[in-house]
């Protein structure tokens, strides 16, 4: 009974498209708690896709729309129009439609990372400042359930003080030249901003880095590479951290690495114990009481807390993937601080609220 | 763009309501793809809880039932009613709405195992036979992406003749003596039937065994045991199989092994080559042509072929976990065989096809 | 220092001439600790090959002999004779030099299985029985310290009421017909015995299943194959059992399934709790106390306790290996029973005293 | 037979007395193959416990000396004087007896790391150029038999231009204040030199990226820490590095990272292909061709080549633990160059020879 709201949230989509990935990826996770419905769209920069990819979905006629400028002053004069809209376009079309969405009043979720530069990233964050609408940034790997428990763990101080924070992101799908529409952009730093590992998966990394330490980065030392001849962005990039605290790490984060499909991997540790986990296999989170013989922690299996299982929805041992956004569309999610009970009805999306954003 | 069907199939549940399991389990998966729409429920034998828990889905008033009876009889009469109805009630209450929900033309898509006795399964197969509607039956596992791989290399011939299938399916929940709901009837064999742990898990590793390997039983030795005092259904079973051909085999089931959650394992073999699979893992299919090093083929990677990709959503790396019924529901899944072609619309569910009874 | 003794044990060998497999081992481990030194031999039936193996060995010339009965009769003779003979033969010449130098009053250590059939079985109890010389059987993977923390835990109550015992080891070198030295023997009843992979492999998971269960078997349920054609053995097995006081199991062992090098497995669960070990990984053992999380005992980590530690060398971390025979000559190891206590110098060997066979 | 010499290396020992741990590896090491006899010590800075030690030890009691001065000065002088001398001491006891032996034209086998300061290094290697006696120094992880599978591999050009090289080596066991023999020498700057972590356990996967991947360091950059207070040397550090040829690559060495033991690893990928390792599962080398599935390579199994099967005794599926030293003194070891072959003798030692300090 995860749908508690008998009216599901309107919503609208920018980018999305035919051929594109992650556009479906939020649909799965908008449908599956029954909490959104999606009612419009302007899901391609190419018009006539943007209506054959609309009525694919089966998206009234009239809103279906040309371009998201069209979306936005259609919509909020609509007495039904979307009290969402998901951005799903390649980097550097983030900015340009979440001001404009945000300006007219609409909640906008976003998919990372934030814009394709910091400018950009300023302005919004006084755009979101003064809008009455949230703005999410979908980090999604902080919606897995272990990761929950992780940081519930942390800051229960179960590990104690935290020492260390190991992170890596590493892919192989860049190894050589790639001559498709996912690679095409990612590596164009005109589409995907300056950072091409970095900020394809790096940010991912680094999200859960602090998400699950709660700590904040000091000082870094870098090193990216571009190791595909004539690549115009990084595939590949070490990063040493020196976190408040004392804590120290490092991220490496890679698209060269045969052998890797999404090895997003953390590793924490204090003087207390430490804890492990790994994307590809996430329903499991291993901890060592130091001294201790490890433990294997299983989603809503013992040894697994509330904050676990507030973003769960099966048993122990049905592997449970998670769908790209689902953290943020679960209706079972609690917000994470006071400052996001602004919209009731938004409540069940905000994993990345615009608090972080300062 | 999964949903290619505009208007989705109008669906109604048997069973279900508060404090279910497998009900929500089928509505997850019911969304996912968008192809479906639930629109009337007879979701428990009480009516207050059938009437609360069918508003707090979001029903119509005048489609929550208070019986399964009132729901096929009202609903068939209606221009709009439903197309198939889902049954997840405990295993004594599938057949009789199974019988009738088939004999109103309604398709029918039932929760393992078929019925509680054997008298009753031949019932049913005599009224699907008769009746135009379909009956489907959700072994959910066949609808892993790799337990596809796996169906699909056997066939083609790649682990060359079978001689092994070895099959468990091991939990530890009952462990002790259980005091829930989910417990009480599973252990009751007047709601599950004759069997316990061999209904209701075992059912699912036989299955595999046989849609993986494309082998019948020809003979089976079994021992089952009841090891929790006063337990009046099997809590534990081993079995030793000769298949027709010649091939051999074991079942091992079991919810009193302390340190199983959901180990369903799959490992077959051949005079060319072995396969093996862990459900817990399930994105995983370990490969090993004789005299070579064993491969890992990843869902959607290299060396994994259509038959998987058919039934998957996401590419190689990002876990996929099959919702319980997943496979059944997902507009992107083909006919197994072309008995099934007759609901065009229904197409998409039949993972286990009524033929499969005879 | 852990060879306390200054003068080492005096051994002799039958078979393990050049070409063999496990008398090369047996040596491996006669040296490891430095408490046997090999000074005699009958290494192969082929007197020419007896010779130049034992030249090979750096054997003094009169002590390298044409056939074990020459050695039994000169050796006994000598004032520096051997204190214990090795015996590394082939199945079928276990039974005669097993007899002969008990009667000689050495101590025997001999590969297993035990002889070829049951009757020289019996005859070799009576004589052991009346000999004052040891005789010991190298079941060798018992001596892997985390089996012996699996059996001390068994011992301590910690699973509670032992239920299910499930054993497997699964091999794959036998899959088609084979033309080698090893393979020729082990599949030629002449020289194996009856059995083919039940007594090369399966007596292991056998012995290890009774050792660490402390259980006996009441009856059992068997099915053997031989799967590659012309084969006059079996090269796999499915057996089921009931154990004395209730408790089941089964045991698989394979010589015919792609992919398993030696997947020698244990698994046990009792009321209380569950303990899973692989051979191939076997520094890890893996304890389930029900309702709690898994835990990963390491050999000489937290958790591990003075039953793995007597058996073990080195630190944790550092994988220790078993010599085949090792746990047999470790100098660390203490009586399993105070029946062994009779040759004081020979108390290391006593992995599977001769009680054992009553 | 692997003991083709029929005359053993005399071996004597500098260090290694009782409660010492890495000499008594040193010793089981010795003896596995049956090429070394320990002849004579000085085993401990203290004369009575040095005599205790020896004589449990059976050596003979003229040999049993109070320094290493002296056993250098009485070896050398014997006709039956030791061939080599193994100094197993505290890091800054490595180099006086090194120069020494060396200098009295003995052969000398060094536990890691060279010396405790650069200065000494340097001298030490001015000594062994101008010795006939040859310098080995025991980066024992280079035995593995999986670790030259990686190496051949590499200059085989099978994982194409290398791109990365990822190492560490984890361990927890100083996560807090230890009061032990082992931990005391290995955090006073006196004895273990300016390195904690970093000579400790850095040493060797530095020792392991350079060895597999035939690369040459150009430039680092390192972060070192002490996280215990009071520690007087490093206990973690990261360090990132650029390769001669554009490689990049980092290494991870800890000691409070609760949860690892000895967590060894070494990845390393080119624009063809990539490896990865464990020690503490050491037998198995995963590989990846780029766009194909991940094979597992096992000691001695399929897939694994000559230079694997060189430093291995048993077949696989047997674990095969690496004794310290092992791969240095295995009899089967070819030299891994000519300017190895001037002591035949002592061929089989070189793992890593003098020419390496150059």
């Amino acid at each position: 009974m995860s749908n508690t709201e008998k009216k599901p949230i309107r919503l609208g989509m920018v980018g999305g498209g035919e051929g594109a990935f992650i556009g479906e990826v939020h649909r799965f996770a908008s449908r599956l708690d029954g909490a959104y419905e999606l009612v419009a769209g302007a899901l391609s920069s190419t018009p006539e896709k943007a209506r054959s990819s609309g009525e694919a979905l089966g998206l009234a006629p009239d809103r279906i729309y040309d371009n998201f400028e069209q979306m936005a002053t259609q919509e909020s004069a609509r007495a039904d129009g979307i009290d969402a809209v998901a951005i799903v376009t390649p980097n550097h079309m983030h900015f340009a439609p979440a001001k404009l969405f945000l300006e007219h009043g609409i909640h906008v979720i976003c998919d990372k990372p934030l814009t394709s530069n910091l400018e950009d990233a300023k302005a919004l964050y006084e755009v979101a400042s003064r809008s009455d609408a949230l703005f999410v940034l979908t980090h999604n790997y902080t919606g897995y359930p272990m990761m929950r428990q992780a940081r519930q763990m942390v800051a229960n101080g179960e590990l104690g003080n935290i020492r260390l924070v190991q992170s890596e992101y590493v892919q192989d799908w860049l190894t050589e030249e790639a001559d498709n529409k996912q690679a095409s952009w990612r590596t164009d730093p005109k589409r995907s901003g300056a950072g091409g590992s970095i900020g394809d998966i790096g940010t991912h990394a680094f999200n859960l880095s602090c998400f699950v330490s709660g700590l904040e980065v000091e000082s870094i030392a870098a090193d990216l590479q571009s190791f595909v001849p004539g690549r115009q962005v990084d595939d590949n990039a070490h990063i040493m951290f020196r976190f408040s605290g004392g804590a120290r790490g490092t991220l490496w984060c890679s698209q060269v690495a045969p052998g890797n499909e999404n090895g997003l991997r953390l590793r924490i540790y204090g003087d207390k114990g430490g804890l492990e986990w790994a994307q590809e296999d996430p329903n499991f989170l291993w901890f060592t009481p130091f001294g201790e013989p490890t433990r294997k922690i299983t989603r809503n299996g013992p040894g697994a807390g509330e904050a676990a299982s507030r973003l769960s929805r099966i048993p122990p041992g049905h592997p449970e993937a998670i769908w790209k956004v689902s953290p943020i569309f679960t209706a079972k999610q609690q917000p994470p601080s006071a400052r996001l009970v602004r919209a009731p009805k938004l409540i069940q999306w905000c994993t990345s609220p615009r608090s972080r954003m300062g």
